[in-house]
């Protein structure tokens, strides 16, 4: 099949032009993300999907770079290369070092293998931690 | 099959018995977890693990409590419960509030979901993120 | 190393060549797909795979759109490209409407999303659901 | 640590009893789940995924059971029981045949496999799937 | 939702009594283990699976223990505690030794991080390898 | 965001150069992997996962080829392409027959398929396997 292409920021009309230009205003860019082109296909997942990244991303009692740190852990572990580039590239615009990136991954690699070898024993879990 | 069963403090020798009192004085604990325990069927992969961790979780360019959300939420991607329950066990020991625990908990929602809408649309990615 | 490389119709013979002709006079198609193609390197299990996707995705209880369509939300939470692609083409071809796709998307992202959220919570299961 | 324990009806305030109240009203279950008790430690949470699922699983281009057995296949891959519990519920509530079910799963099944042999064999994107 | 309970013997009949045998006979086991009993509510589910596993597990250029192994590393990546427990069960009744077991957790765990780690750094495939 | 480039062999210093020599050494290979170079960011890292690898996948119970075999059923399980072909390639290189691989690959085909279908009908633990 055609997976859906991107929609164009020349084509957007309605409540897809104006969430485009939310998202350009809001982020400071001048060009829509692919992500979001292709989310334009459907106007409603578009909106809610922007309005709950927003909701979701802020700052709050975590700063918005640890929570891209943590979006981007999720997206190395489920191997989604778009959401990998994307988020590392949101983290290092918001603040986040290079040593920062590194220490991350050094932990997802061993969550995942301890992850692995918790399966593998089918440890039970202590009294302490119910 | 009987699974390893954990091996208790009472049977450990060499090692395993040297291992287990680092990890009880590192940790300020009086009981070896049962992860701990189960690894000790396996002496190597029992120091392996635990050098790797203590090597990993450090406090770096990233504190602790990051350390611990990343390392949590990994585990609720991967869906392993006893990783979750444990680490953020350690997570709020070492000060983790709540609402940290809720904003990274949602964090990890919306990035399960946005890693799936980029498979649906095979999302070209863009060349600012290359 | 060298993948295993597709093995091309005119190479094919004997359960190879017979199975192709059927998937080609089954599907109406004049080219075999690459991933038949490859599992020809192995006929039993070309053999066996087809004959196991032949009884399972015919007509039933489900219509044939439904079960692709199905196929395609487990392609796209195991991120597979190929399956997504060649899956959203079948169920195309089948009668699936861009809009049936669009709304099967947005339960697949939900789907993914909650499933996390009770990974988070390790939400106890209702007496009802029992 | 204590996982968030689910928050009873009892307790509920403010945005939270009025969610519970529409979840009530508008499944006509007597008994607020597990899942939206646990999601009420967040109450912006709670929304936002009321909100998002009521909008996503309702009638459309697909049915509501097509959208629930989809919702159970994903939960399947994923193994989140309580998910594959609770919706299965809900898919036989609104309709759904044991056939049904036994057909969905079988899709799950191979698809599943057939995923993993792309992987091994690394197949190529044919042409006509672009 | 009840989910399908598993079938007991007793109450097999047809197709479902006739595979019953042949598991009990092939396996020189005196009970149908609950896999089994639960496919039985598929009876052509269950002859496929049954045909497939057989056909797979026996002995070929790989021994029948190597294949167990391999079927419990896939069984832990993907956190499956039945299908962990039965076929590590089965490996150790077809020869396997403890030591065989840890060394195969070691190496899914090892495995399960450096897939981890190549996604992180988006490595790309050396030349020799392709 | 760029990615961490590979850090080609010229410039390599101090531990990371030391680590490149062993690599080279042992495997008897000309050119480091690029899975390596990228790992030499972070050279406390690479020496762990060097050390670590190289424990765990040397002859032992199970041979190397049998290691290798898992390796790559876990990454296929994972859709690790770099990881799928580096490690078949050594795979082979150990001595691994196509025929090996080939039945390696339906071992992981099936397992997949019956992991889901032990979800699906939530099978209960006999009582011989606990």
């Amino acid at each position: 099949m055609k997976i859906f292409k991107p929609i164009s920021e020349k084509k957007a009309k309605g409540k897809v032009k104006k969430i485009f230009n939310e998202i350009k205003h809001s982020r400071k860019i001048k060009k829509i993300p692919n992500f979001w082109q292709s989310l334009a296909h459907n106007p409603e997942t578009l909106e809610r999907t922007w309005n709950n990244l927003k909701q979701i991303m802020k700052k709050g009692a975590l700063d918005p770079i640890t929570k891209e740190l943590i979006y981007v852990a999720v997206s190395i572990t489920n191997n989604c290369e778009y959401c990998i580039r994307s988020h590392t590239f949101a983290a290092k615009k918001k603040g986040a070092t290079d040593q920062m990136i590194k220490e991350m991954i050094d932990v997802v690699g061993i969550a995942n293998q301890n992850n692995k070898l918790v399966n593998s024993y089918q440890v039970e879990i202590d009294k302490i931690y119910k």
